[in-house]
């Protein structure tokens, strides 16, 4: 059996998370059951969300324990079956981990799906086509519900889901807009990714300042706003939020690490009459057929072109990990391996 | 004619508002159109959202324009009428505003209404079997929409919409839990209109310590909370919420003068899924008459017995009114004119 490099949670953070928080572990993969399916992963997923997992605290999802392979989104391509519906060459989407290979029971319901690469890339899977594009289409259609000719903000929009939620907003004939940190980032925002408009907050100092920009971006105000981030940059797209403004709350990232993300003005909730829904799409999994096919056309015919950050190999993963929590990827983060 | 007396707004308040913001004038009634009705008006209705309106800020509302009757709910009896479907001795509900009488086109939609006081009494109109009671139970029925055995919460609970809330709450099977000032408010809150528990917020410096007492009167958690107060008590009640929770959003009152009153924890709502509403009661029409008839029947069959501060004479209004806002009624504030 093959050698197994794996990266396990060695210890839990203090506040900000740190390399010296995960360790490198080599093991040998075991010899298969009947049923089981030996998976080599080409690309591990990297998220914000498990950033939160890391913590010992209460959250929507169990923390995720020490002394283990970290939790994660993965695809490959079998290289061994003992289970009949799996064939060596499968290609894959899994939530193997921070592995080279995995051991799946095939039979698990939701544990493996083959996927085509004819018209979408394997990466893909992990990104647009995958878990960060369900949830951009979970918040826009079933939480912020727009109309044409609305207008739609979402932070973090050069990223995975930001960048599903802006091409799923267009299609509807919205006016999206992002919030993204940087020039480089705004002008893919916009040139690339078709954003009617992208607002760099890092050129802002407090919400007040990002609110007077995203009025220059938002002339009709925001009617629906996705939100990956928190903190100031919620602060400032509240000011700005029309009456019967709609807000999903996927994430934010601004408090992973325990800083206080105060709302500072809540009252606009209430005088705006803004509904606010928090969700985690793995609780919907009714939605996912219809959303991944909506996806999947959108980069098949082009009209969604996500882009990657791919750290190489699997040591890699913890630096790529905390770059991509501080902002410093470009796209959907992913750890090559084969 | 008679003698009208009426409470003008004279200026809006710089922070809190005062005595002097007020200007009582005297005028006399004008003589009948054809179509109008003059009521003298009984009561009149005092409520927090007329504070919002003192100002002149972007809000649901148009503020209260200066040097005019003060804005509000009043009922009374139609002393002359110029219009076939009021006849005088007609107990009615309007708009009437701050003032003794009030001269009203009878056949514009809304304006006026009939009502019965056999088995209601008049003042009622105005709280349980009115717009307050109304409040509660579109936030109840529409928002929170609780299962029977689920806990709801609500503060200023010995108020006119949190009585009714409580009411309401419990025919439908739950746990229904107050937030009040003051152990007389919190022994009414449970004796009387038999909420299952009250929490004392007086008798607490911090979140965290109203947060530890919430945990003991609702030891499965909060399902749905009706917030009128917002600032610390809100920020207690997100601490104790449950997995899938609604927070209707029906007022602030901590905040009406201004005062700073941050979400501190708005990843609450993320890691609880949990839905917020803000909401007024006067954009959804729609529900009144069915809402109205499930209250009036609650009052007539003493399922809720609503308390009522009565001040008496025109000229207490403003005093009652700042009383109210600083939370010195007890039950419905209203002003006694006849």
């Amino acid at each position: 059996m093959p050698t197994n490099k794996q990266i396990h949670l060695d210890n839990r953070p203090q506040a900000e998370a740190t390399a010296g928080n995960f360790k490198l572990v080599t093991t040998e993969t075991p010899a298969l059951k009947e049923g089981e399916v030996l998976v080599r992963h080409h690309f591990l997923s990297l998220d914000p969300y498990m950033r939160g997992r890391m913590n010992d605290a209460k959250s929507y999802a169990a923390p995720q324990p020490l002394g283990q392979v970290m939790q994660g989104g993965t695809v490959g391509e079998v290289v061994e079956s003992r289970n009949p519906k799996y064939q060596p060459g499968d290609k894959v989407v899994g939530f193997g981990g921070w592995q080279e290979y995995s051991v799946v029971a095939g039979d698990q319901p939701g544990a493996l799906k083959k996927v085509d690469t004819t018209h979408v890339p394997l990466s893909h899977y992990l990104g647009a086509v995958g878990m960060p594009g369900v949830t951009a289409w979970y918040g826009l259609v079933k939480i912020i519900e727009p109309e044409a000719g609305q207008t739609v903000v979402v932070s973090a929009a050069s990223g995975a889901v930001g960048s599903a939620l802006g091409a799923l907003a267009k299609v509807r004939g919205c006016r999206a807009v992002g919030i993204a940190g940087g020039p480089e980032k705004c002008r893919y925002v916009t040139e690339e990714l078709g954003f009617d408009a992208c607002v760099d907050y890092k050129q802002h100092a407090d919400a007040a300042s990002l609110a007077k920009a995203l009025k220059e971006a938002c002339p009709d105000g925001i009617d629906g706003y996705f939100e990956n981030v928190g903190g100031m940059v919620m602060n400032a797209v509240m000011l700005r939020m029309n009456a019967h403004g709609r807000i999903a709350l996927c994430g934010m990232i601004a408090g992973y690490d325990g800083q206080p993300i105060p709302m500072a003005y809540p009252q606009l909730l209430l005088t705006n009459r803004i509904k606010l829904q928090g969700f985690i799409v793995s609780e919907h999994m009714e939605v996912w057929p219809q959303a991944l096919q909506e996806l999947g056309t959108l980069v098949g015919s082009g009209k969604l072109r996500p882009r990657e950050s791919v750290a190489q190999g699997l040591e890699s993963a913890p630096e790529a990990f905390l770059g991509m929590l501080k902002g410093r990827n470009f796209g959907k983060q992913l750890v090559k391996l084969v």
